[in-house]
């Protein structure tokens, strides 16, 4: 294994506020992500040796934005823009990782954003739409993102004797969150009646089960381990990340219960890191809840249960804070919001909040382990990024 | 320094016929140059670990294509797309590359590809147009690429004393050399005259100081140097990528004869890969000659010469096969084509083509130092990388 000095660590993390961001440009949305990452690692733009962008912004008018984004931001190193759906902010935080494992950069910044509100280039959803399968499925038969994932809720429901009242369980615990995250989007709880009386996107997922459109920046500053013992007090170690892409075509995918990317990305994740699997090891959890039924497959994509018993966490709330496996108590996507290239990196904030002992009032867990487990898929499983973290102490 | 088993190295390559390709869909084309790459490497697609694609493909229809063509070539290991403008193939091989010197791949491939043609999303110039500054010289002046060369141009030649007849030897060049190459869009000799015959896009630059839109796919696979001496007997060596970024905004360029982007990425590389620059340590150069203009400004920015002299590399003939800095001898993007992310891998593949003797008849290279230099910009500056290949003996 590597010592913590071969290891790279988060030095830094900045975080925008979520939601409809009308008030600012992509440029400047980004800045308010990258000056409290800057300040919170006691570095310079000068000291960055590489910039990592997750972006996915068809629908932006700025096309090259890590390029403005950089110029805004005073960072002139080398730099680029990644895309993996909305685990784009994994795939920043991988460039960004390996960039510095490769001993090519001793710092840099991995940093994700979208604006999705105010889109010139047509409408947000029939682009999203078209990150499923274009030729087969969006062209031929108009499908869009809550019709995808309501396949797979229909399928769950009958297959574990499911209620739509359980999924709702998941969007209660994301507002509950969310009501005590200053950087949420939706800053208010909701009950299972509000829930279940919300209108249908596409049966059996209604409104309060989706994620919504959001505007927003996130961004961590990396360092290589001998650097961030210097820089900091409490590094935290990106100790392994796995990754795997499904098919595009959801008609060749075996099972529409979870989704075998994040399944192959999860055991790849636990082997790098010398890891039995994720039920005993972590005290804090970020998984992608694009909409409720993403939350439970997830549960059991990462080995938290058994097939079929993801839904049983929800009802006993032992994803809570004070439940077996703490998940997403920043909001997650439901309630902290969505926004598709930020995502990624906004979990990998949270996570090292978290392991910092940072976190706001009513939402920190508690930490024994000293590890955190990320868990981000792009599109339908087309892309799944797990990454682990630890203290590594 | 390491050792050549702990070096990145190139040991397949793949290149799709360039030109204007309706006849296949955008994973068609991928295939085109995953197939032989995977071929040549030996290697099966189980091999690989990691999968980038280098991609503008704002007017894509396939808003995933990474997962598409992945899908489409039965890669089903992580992957990712980036973009840097048109350096995208050069941002792809360097998260790669990346990947495998991070310990996180033994097997990768770097893959470019785009589709021009046919785009179904609005005016493709118009949208290449945004990738310059969108805020102020799109919306405001209507600028497109042929617009910004031009200004780069007109600056150059009234400061150098220059005529746009020896820009045209810049074409006169391209197309020598695509006519050799059977991957080239344009396979056919051209001359000064044509050149200057040819109408005006953006005076002083006209239709044959221009790259064309072209549809192109382009693929390496790269593996760790232990592994790669027992997949090939010729494997090419990544030595050094240095990248940098400039301003999107033009008007805060300090300089209009060159680009300060490229001229601080060669020198990272150059320090990397402890060289004392471009002029005495390389057989073969690839520069980005999106116009006539940018070739001339390359070799300046390499700095084989000095600034100003750059032209009369041209008009010497100096960067022929047999001249003293043979460049481009597959076509360059004004020949061979311009498919905007394929361009920078298009580029490593043609290098090692050259490192291992195997560029068609009429253009090989003398290989002596046994070291290639690339060049890829993005935009107009915004992107800069440069790469160093050797054969590592």
């Amino acid at each position: 294994m590597k010592s913590n000095d071969e290891k790279v660590a988060i030095v830094g993390v900045g975080h925008s506020k979520f939601g409809k961001r009308l008030d600012v440009s992509i440029n400047e949305l980004g800045w308010e992500a990258i000056k409290p990452a800057l300040q919170d690692a006691g570095v310079t733009q000068k000291d960055v040796d590489f910039y990592s962008l997750g972006n996915f912004g068809y629908w932006s008018e700025e096309i090259l934005p890590a390029v403005t984004i950089g110029e805004y931001a005073g960072l002139s190193c080398g730099s680029l823009k990644t895309e993996a759906a909305c685990a784009s902010g994994s795939a920043s935080l991988k460039i960004a990782v390996d960039s510095i494992l490769s001993g090519n950069s001793e710092i840099a910044i991995a940093m994700g954003i979208e604006k999705m509100y105010n889109s010139p280039n047509g409408t947000i959803i029939e682009l999203i739409g078209r990150a499923g399968n274009y030729f087969w499925e969006f062209e031929n038969f108009g499908m869009t993102f809550p019709g995808y994932y309501a396949l797979y809720a229909t399928k769950y429901l009958d297959a574990y004797h499911s209620r739509e009242e359980d999924l709702c369980e998941a969007a209660v615990k994301a507002h509950h969150y969310g009501s005590l995250n200053p950087y949420a989007q939706f800053q208010k709880e909701t009950s299972v009646e509000e829930c279940m009386k919300s209108k249908y996107v596409s049966r059996p997922l209604k409104l309060m089960d989706s994620s919504p459109i959001t505007d927003g920046a996130a961004a961590v500053v990396l360092a290589r381990g001998d650097v961030a013992k210097k820089l900091s007090d409490t590094p935290v170690f990106v100790e392994a990340q796995g990754y795997a892409s499904g098919t595009a075509y959801m008609g060749r995918r075996d099972d529409y219960t979870g989704l075998e990317a994040s399944r192959r990305a999860a055991e790849a994740a636990y082997r790098k890191a010398g890891l039995d699997g994720a039920a005993n090891n972590f005290d804090i959890f970020e998984v992608h809840d694009c909409f409720t039924i993403a939350e439970v497959m997830a549960y059991e994509d990462l080995g938290l249960v058994k097939k079929g018993e993801g839904i049983q966490l929800l009802r006993e709330h032992q994803t809570y804070r004070d439940g077996k496996y703490p998940a997403n108590l920043d909001g997650g996507l439901k309630s902290k919001g969505h926004p598709i290239g930020a995502t990624g990196i906004s979990q990998a904030v949270e996570i090292t909040k978290q392991l910092r002992g940072e976190a706001e009032k009513g939402r920190q867990a508690d930490i024994r382990k000293g590890r955190g487990l990320q868990h981000n898929v792009g599109g339908t499983g087309h892309y799944a990024y797990v990454t682990i973290y630890s203290r590594g102490d």
